[in-house]
């Protein structure tokens, strides 16, 4: 059967967009792409910060309530009627509670072929990049980094940490059937 | 019923996203938003431009291919989703083609609560406004102003010649129950 | 003698950028535009936040330390020295201390032909389109509505509220010789 | 005499801007930092395409007018003035005629402690990073990534091929007096 959703799990900085924006460059079929950043912008004023919503503290820890998780519920349960309609969608996301976060996940694309992704970057390189890119909030990089992979099961793992997002795209490309 | 979807019509630069923000600012039940600028960055490379995908021309034109519009529907098919999984949703849109646009959108969203809304915007103020942003292609905002509005049937139309986005947002609260 | 300079000053979201924009299109010379923005992109981290550089506090209170005084008198020494090389140079800024802040600024454009433009908007409705907008601190609009003008001597002077961009540049640009 | 300017000198793509902002983070003293992408955003419409402005081609390839030209000129006596008032200013450049484009630069910063820097990277790797930001002209950092470098005298070469962003940025560091 023909892989319906690829799922890229890594921790802020770790490089998941770039990998996404070379699949979709690679892959023979074309693929559409969302992550949980695309979420957040979507989001009301009043699901962001304190309260049911998500909050980032001072040092790049993020605060998740029962309104956002809803809503972020709703959003996935979208993303896998996108792909029963016959679009292949990559989804990249940061499984802050690692594992947990999965089992919370599979429900949704049930039924649907999915490939797992994980993107790791070492902690010490993926502090230097939050850096370099200028626009994240300096901390988050390094707290997630290695919790988000905590007893997730993967179908491929990549790790940016020596090797390009395109090269990291064609390992991934390679599992796409 | 309480109102599920939102779908906000009107050409580029005609205020659609502006008016979005602040609906989410003022009503009481948490929104979220996502528009067609929203798909545009989630396609591929191949969908861009020339053949099956979306091209932009110099002029401000858009021709859309037959591959675009798969993506597109199994797009709208998954903001439907969300919509009945609980999300409320604000869609905002181009209706290119005008009421054949709205006609291809009504069975996505079969069985849900819609609110149609119009954004008009004069054709000689909105092209000021294009070149006010500075990042829209000058001359779409012209050619779609009106065409969009062809022929499609509106539950509130707002016009942001001279109305403010946060005031039309007020317009469309009330009728949004 | 041609000129050289146009300065506009106007709290935040009262709309000079676009104004700067609609100059920029429709003055027949070449002009290039910076502002206020564009030095906190340049800053470095650690000149943005408490001690001696720029913080932006919870309600959209903006206070300045002495460290981003100092960069920003070399900034403009930097863009008035761009003029008197033969660029047309808009400058947008935000007179925090209003008529002191145009004495400050003043000694810089020394000898170069300045035309000094107020962008007023109502506060009212300036607080509407920084929700609008959806990436400003809600408040800041409203904070810096009146106070950026008290005591400013101006040359030209828009209003936003009610006249669009592109007008008000029009208005603008009779006064560049 | 203490570094007043340093320029980084490399293809689109290369790294210079991710390296500009880990030099920021880690100098003890503070630095701005300008890059010709903020001239590009600067420009009048009337110098962006054909005639006298910048003209950036289907194929990534760049064309410079004369219009062009002159305000570059300017923008980059408005840079060394802003060292000179006392701003520590790194400059990112596309030396888009190698040595030629240097020799234009020098008498800019004439009197200046000026630290040149080359920040390459390998043709084959330039290429996967352009298609993994999305946000280039696919083509440009191919073009451009050995002939901005020929006939180019540095202070100091990085290499991003193989070495992290912050990792450039500490031996750029050790040289900044």
């Amino acid at each position: 059967m023909a892989t319906q959703v690829i799922v890229l799990n890594g921790g802020s900085s770790s490089g998941k967009t770039g990998v996404a924006r070379c699949l979709k460059a690679i892959l023979p079929q074309p693929w559409i792409h969302f992550g949980i950043d695309d979420l957040l912008e979507a989001l009301p004023p009043s699901l962001m910060g304190q309260g049911s919503g998500i909050e980032f503290g001072a040092q790049g820890e993020v605060e998740v309530g029962e309104g956002f998780r809803q809503i972020e519920s709703a959003w996935l349960t979208g993303l896998a009627a996108m792909a029963r309609a016959g679009a292949r969608v990559i989804i990249d996301d940061v499984f802050l509670s690692g594992g947990e976060s999965q089992e919370r996940l599979r429900p949704h694309l049930e039924g649907l072929d999915v490939l797992w992704v994980g993107v790791r970057c070492d902690p010490e390189i993926v502090v230097g990049r939050e850096i370099a890119r200028g626009d994240r909030m300096i901390g988050m990089a390094a707290l997630q980094a290695e919790v988000v992979h905590a007893g997730v099961t993967y179908d491929v793992e990549v790790d940016t940490s020596h090797t390009e997002s395109l090269e990291c795209a064609r390992a991934i490309a390679k599992h796409v059937v």
